[in-house]
């Protein structure tokens, strides 16, 4: 008779894209995130969880392709009977649900309506090397504030948080610009109306960071030879009109005030850039009575970033202290937080105009910062391991873990088979243990346990001569009443 | 000329069966999970956040049907050019991720591998009233540990974290039970080989919990009139045939040793019956040496709740205080988390059984008991608001609530359109603050600040005769310098 064909074991992989983290990655970005909110609830914004899912009608920005509106975003049609159930989407980002939770809730919420909201977003791109398809926002908005006092407000949180996380003053600067005053350097260029153009400059300007003063000039004009070797055609100004917009990305002078002066310059007799240039004067204001000077908040017209999406000011905060990358060289840590006004988002539910601006916090960069800096524990400490060498004394094991517990010492019983005593050690090794506890038949006699130093142990099995090896002993006989004390000692050792 | 047709605006709604969460609830849920956290990191388990989205192969449970293999879960196919990407499904629950996790990464995991794990699942189920699409899950599994010494520590850690989070000793109770010996009870029957037969068995047990020990007896015998007076058929055993499965569900005793002498004469000469007799044993006598004793954690056959999915013992964390239940009758709170050993699950993946127990917190249960209990504040507490009387003055209002923040005082400036003072008011009263400040023109000449308690204000305005009104003043003018030590004042006399 012919074996029944058996099923196909299922693949143990995640998907391509995601990944999963373990322990401390864990515990380290939910303290990170605990102390960013505390900071914000401190400023007043009340928390938001709105529901991983959202209707792609809701989400927006994707444009709804009829037969698969899922560009971009993971998207599936909800089974109906007639088979026409709405199309359902995770969130992209957390942004588009604040707008759509405004705008169903506007009569119930406050207005000013100030929220946090922090949790993973997904995007249904390629991946890439260290390119996720999920990954964790970390959101302040405030809706319904047309005052760029609003604004201020969330640089000086931000700088406020940084700190609480852990990053130094002097290691980070939060850099600001208005796309309010690019519109008025256009509006002078006489390119106002041209919107062909116009996004041409903005897409231009977008590439400042990477090719500088120059390349913004040769891009502006007739084009340039990229790295690559590729022509990139230029947008075709002359030299003379494209002068303006590098008077605008060259304008950071020594000081807010020179800034200023130069950006008031740049945008000429422009209503609308007089209009940014006075948004900026008083966000630095603002800002520098309650102590924020330009080393932490600085008007910044380089800040290009974004210009394209937001509407008036828009800030990013970048660490500057220097890393070394990939390949060894050195180079400034860069950008851990972005964002800025956005007036219309809620438009497109109620046709009522809202104004808004908002931060988002990079969680994954910020949290690799504060692992350069050494402001998070980059070795992971484990818990003590009490072994098992009569399995019908478990019971006196996990009384010993209770004891430690209670003296606010992480602990656990060895739960595997215990025959090998070999392998518990190993798997305390696996653990990370700082503690391996042993209590066998001849020390619970003389009431006594031994205590193993796993850390010294290994440092002294590695280069310890014979001789240091007999003046440090990483193992301890003491009474059994004494072994919290003992493994208290050795953890205080450990700096642990 | 036509008027272009516009796009229809987007519906600002939650898909069906999600909500949003706000404020407090984010918060309190936060604060409740990190204590829960607290308690499995202290017996040495670790975080694991594994992604949302599995494949649907590695989820399983769900038969692939080959059109649309997501009955149950919110599924979609990955686009791949020739048409065959793969299946992708958000996770249903934190238990299949963890066999999918442990078959991948076996070998750099230790074994036991203790994890905990926290955060949303998605159901693709039909919503109704309370029952939705998205929601939490936290639990504590310990895979590779054959021991039942793992599920006695599975207990104490779980009664360990209801006390942590308020949950007084008294008011819950841990019950366990155990597959092994209800696998004896059918032995004993002779139904041990009658596949069908068993499981009508196993069905009619798990109703024990509604219709009784009568209704059982019924449900094993000839069948039995329903409350909706719909006769359901029985499973057609005689009545000496079911006494077994009676003597078994109600085989709880006075003590533990009772209940066991009644159970081991439940299960007669069955094997098996008598191994899960002898892990309840030693269960209880490894709780009873730590201190957990019946009060806190008890053997009780009656616990049916999974016996059908798990494979040994089983538990089950009962709150006992009795609430009013929607028709205004007493009833006990109920079920707060559940759990049980169950040992094929990673299996599926690489063809080893591999031993893991494990329980999950049902997470809006456990917080809906905690306000029940008043361990929580129900009454969200709001910011200090900071009116804006003269819009030319925001740095000083900005300087009081930075004050005030440095004091740890959750305070804000009112960021809306300051002209009408009334709307600060209102607004401040939509925000629940517990105390307004005012400083306009006259009192910056005078150097002080109007300080509004809001909470004792309100009492009074619903309240008070004009007397008491004189009497006891709701609104105190205070130097500048001390507008923080009024503002604490008055919140400790309101008790926040």
């Amino acid at each position: 008779m012919a074996k029944e064909k058996k099923a196909p074991r299922p693949k143990a992989v995640t998907p391509k894209g995601f990944r999963d983290y373990f322990g401390q990655d864990v515990s380290d970005r939910a303290e990170m995130l605990r102390k960013i909110a505390g900071v914000y609830h401190a400023y007043g914004f009340d928390a938001l969880e709105s529901s991983a899912v959202e209707t792609v009608e809701a989400l927006g920005k994707f444009l709804p392709d009829v037969d698969r509106p899922n560009e971009g975003v993971f998207a599936w049609q909800e089974s109906e009977e007639d088979g026409k159930g709405d199309w359902l989407a995770l969130r992209y980002d957390l942004t588009a649900p604040l707008a759509r939770v405004y705008a169903q809730h506007r009569n119930e919420l406050p207005t000013p309506y100030r929220r946090y909201a922090m949790g993973p977003v997904w995007r249904n791109e390629k991946p890439g090397p260290g390119r996720y398809r999920q990954f964790y926002q970390c959101d302040a908005d405030t809706v319904g504030a047309a005052s760029v006092a609003a604004d201020a407000e969330i640089c000086a949180m931000l700088a406020d948080c940084l700190e609480e996380v852990g990053i130094a003053r002097g290691d980070y600067l939060i850099r600001v610009n208005n796309r309010k005053v690019l519109n008025g350097v256009l509006e002078c260029m006489g390119l106002a109306e041209d919107e062909e153009r116009s996004a041409a400059v903005m897409r231009t300007i977008d590439k400042f960071d990477k090719v500088g003063e120059a390349g913004v000039r040769e891009l502006l004009g007739k084009g340039r030879l990229d790295a690559s070797g590729a022509y990139i055609d230029g947008v075709g100004l002359s030299e003379a009109q494209a002068e303006p917009v590098i008077a605008f990305l060259t304008s950071k002078g020594a000081g807010n005030g020179e800034t200023l002066a130069n950006l008031r310059a740049a945008v000429g007799e422009s209503k609308v850039g007089a209009e940014g240039v006075a948004e900026l004067e008083e966000i630095a204001a603002l800002l520098e009575a309650q102590g924020y000077g330009p080393d932490r908040i600085v008007i910044d017209p380089s800040v290009v970033r974004g210009l394209g999406y937001y509407t008036g000011p828009v800030y990013e905060a970048e660490l500057t202290f220097e890393i070394l990358d990939e390949k060894g060289r050195k180079r400034q840590f860069g950008s851990v937080a972005g964002g800025g006004r956005y007036d219309d988002l809620v438009k497109r539910f109620t046709g009522q105009a809202v104004p808004a601006t908002g931060v988002s916090v990079g969680v994954d960069r910020l949290l690799a910062a504060l692992r350069e800096k050494g402001r998070i524990e980059t070795r992971e400490v484990g818990p003590v391991v009490v072994t098992v060498m009569d399995r019908d004394r478990m019971a006196d094991y996990q009384a010993m873990v209770g004891e430690l517990r209670r003296a606010g010492i992480r602990a656990e019983v060895y739960l595997g088979n215990p025959k090998n005593f070999g392998n518990q050690l190993k798997y305390a090794d696996k653990r990370q243990s700082p503690v391996a506890v042993i209590e066998g038949e001849d020390e619970k006699a003389r009431g006594v346990v031994q205590i193993k130093d796993l850390i010294l142990g290994a440092q002294i099995a590695e280069s310890a001569t014979l001789e240091e090896w007999k003046e440090r002993p990483s193992q301890f006989e003491v009474p059994r009443a004494d072994l919290v004390a003992k493994v208290r000692e050795i953890l205080d050792g450990q700096g642990a």
